[in-house]
């Protein structure tokens, strides 16, 4: 039972596309991440997928659109659903997730980065 | 599949202690509210509660100690857990609880409020 700063957690890491677990409820993670640059497309066959945006801009494209998240904005990217996520610039996001999901969705790719690392 | 702008949620309510939901995922849901005064003594049975300040500052009084939450920090109650929310000031909050959670624990009281409203 401790408070979380979330700006206190996003100092103490730097590399992107490699979330840190913050807190756990329900079965769910909570996760900070830093974004840069282009992800890949992939899907989360059981799991529905929040993006809610801390800093910066993140554009989501979808095989049907492209959605752009500013800051104190959200997005829950349901389950099944491709989807790519592309940061500009450096983006802060915190997402909220089943315990079970991978980073990666189905696909394999050197990005993929299935530890559990808490924070 | 339609993002949620969370400064543009809070203006379209001003009552406290009665929370709108903005999101559903994976049995759970995330829920805005305003909260100004002393909320109730309650626990939820079976349900981890998440509250995630958005502006304001949040006291939760526990039987042993009381905590503060400022813009940005959040805290996990874990289910059993008796809290009491206090609001000096008007704090808007973000919840996260599942959609099973009702809103003053096993409490009857004037605030309970059991509705599903959604925004």
């Amino acid at each position: 039972m401790k408070k979380v700063n979330v700006a206190e957690k996003f100092e103490q890491f730097s590399d992107h596309w490699n979330p840190r677990i913050v807190g756990e409820l329900n079965g769910q993670q909570v996760k900070l991440a830093k974004l840069k640059g282009e992800f890949i497309w992939h899907s989360h066959k059981d799991e529905d997928e929040m993006f809610y945006i801390i800093k910066g801009k993140l554009k989501i494209e979808f095989r049907d659109k492209t959605i752009e998240l500013n800051e104190n904005e959200f997005f829950i990217v349901p389950r099944g659903i491709e989807h790519k996520p592309i940061a500009e610039e450096e983006v802060h996001v915190m997402l909220f997730e089943p315990a079970t999901t991978r980073h990666t969705g189905e696909e394999k790719h050197r990005l993929t980065n299935n530890k559990q690392e808490f924070l």
